[in-house]
């Protein structure tokens, strides 16, 4: 079932004028947000605001990335139908393992201690979590700069709305492969991981593909990539210190500010590992 | 005590040169995410990425904006000391109301039924909890207009990362009264509405100040200006429908996409309230 993703509503756009302010009525394209439980094999694993559409891919893609899956298929995804009204029903998902992957601890749980995580505590469970990334061939530098006005030019909802964010898996031409946007810059890499999963499984872990998020790569962007194995993050904006420590770790190529004419690199594999940035 | 919010890191420059791509290394800051956990009177009610700093302003705002506090008044807040680690202990902070405050449902618990939210569900919760905002004086367009560049101006962790949210409080001639920046942009808006009730408690509710944020206008956003009685709330991008479907709810001007020549009002209270846009 296709949800609407965009919603119009009537508005008053305001301009300085010579003689002051005019205003005027018009019709105006917004995102949709609406709220999805993710259910694994029936348990809840979280709520997330989403915009609606590719839902089972942003709940393959949540519960992949959060190394919630731990290696187990996934037979089966549904909607709930069990909800009283007619909307709600389509905002829960449930993945099927059919019990095979561990009985999923809610997220607030795993951090419900008396002591909270640090960064340093966050790398060290992705790293008990996710082998390094093995060697690869590195992506063209000409291929960085030119992902982001590719994307651009295939994000459908950001044309009609001006503000929503974009995940793509790009290839070694920068040619995008998949591209979704969502209210959430999260949901969207987790929908494109989903899509990579149930659609072209065979792309996973995604050795060969890079990934683009069209804001800033924090922690959690990097932890969705090195989980589905992309060994290149090119975003449009910064990364925070902690992402960066992250992708040092995974020896993942983190690229941020990128333009046509230019980016900043936070990471790349040395070059004591017989591999680094492309040229 | 005050932690670094910014950390710098050596990174690699890339170009676009007339003879292919030039590449140095050089000095970068960047923004520090780290996780922060909230307890009220003891029980843990959330875990956010957030940069460091105001982080009382922060526990304590979010415990307001989110409904926990519930009228209860904020005795003492702290950090745990509990933590085995150094780093630790400055990530979780109690905030204590001598058990005046309801005892806290974990967030996930709210949403852990087998049915989610719809979007009607979610306004319908928030209309239950807060009233309609009262009558107010609008801002003048001009001062709405102003108000972007006025918070960009004084965004010094913007200036140095190029990368972060800012939130403001700002006043009738559009003053910034509080300015607050964080990797989240739900954070940096708990931490101006944590500083107006820690320090400036006569001024919550906001009945004569505006809200600013620097991105989008979601539905949280909505509602944590709506918490705190701000009757205007002003962002640099667009909002969603759900956002402007509860700002219409609350009686509060919503405008986006805000420059100084002009911007767009998603929600202004009727002419039949007897109160509308300013001009």
């Amino acid at each position: 079932m296709t949800r609407a993703r965009t919603e119009r509503l009537l508005v008053e756009r305001v301009d300085r004028g010579d003689d002051g302010w005019t205003r005027g009525r018009r019709p105006d394209d917004l995102i949709v947000e609406e709220p999805m439980t993710v259910q694994l094999d029936g348990t809840v694993v979280t709520t997330t605001m989403r915009t609606p559409g590719h839902d089972y891919e942003l709940a393959a893609g949540f519960c992949f990335t959060d190394g919630l899956l731990a290696g187990a298929p996934v037979h089966g995804i549904r909607y709930c139908a069990d909800g009283s009204a007619v909307d709600s029903q389509f905002n829960v998902v449930t993945v099927e393992t059919g019990g095979v992957a561990p009985t999923p601890t809610p997220r607030l749980g795993t951090t419900s201690s008396s002591c909270g995580w640090c960064g340093s505590d966050q790398l060290t469970e992705l790293a008990d979590r996710l082998d390094p990334l093995p060697p690869y061939e590195p992506f063209p530098l000409d291929v960085l700069a030119s992902v982001t006005d590719r994307v651009i030019d295939d994000q459908s909802l950001f044309a009609r709305t001006g503000s929503v964010h974009a995940a793509a898996a790009f290839d070694r031409t920068g040619t995008p492969v998949v591209i979704r946007e969502d209210v959430g810059r999260h949901n969207a890499v987790d929908k494109v991981i989903g899509s990579l999963l149930l659609d072209r499984p065979s792309r996973v872990p995604a050795d060969d593909l890079g990934l683009f998020v069209s804001g800033r790569a924090s922690i959690e962007m990097v932890q969705k990539a090195w989980s589905a194995g992309f060994h290149t993050l090119v975003a449009v904006s910064a990364p925070t210190s902690l992402a960066v420590r992250a992708a040092r770790r995974a020896g993942l190529v983190l690229a941020g500010f990128v333009r046509p004419d230019g980016f900043n690199v936070y990471s790349a594999p040395t070059e004591a590992d017989g591999r680094n940035l492309g040229s």
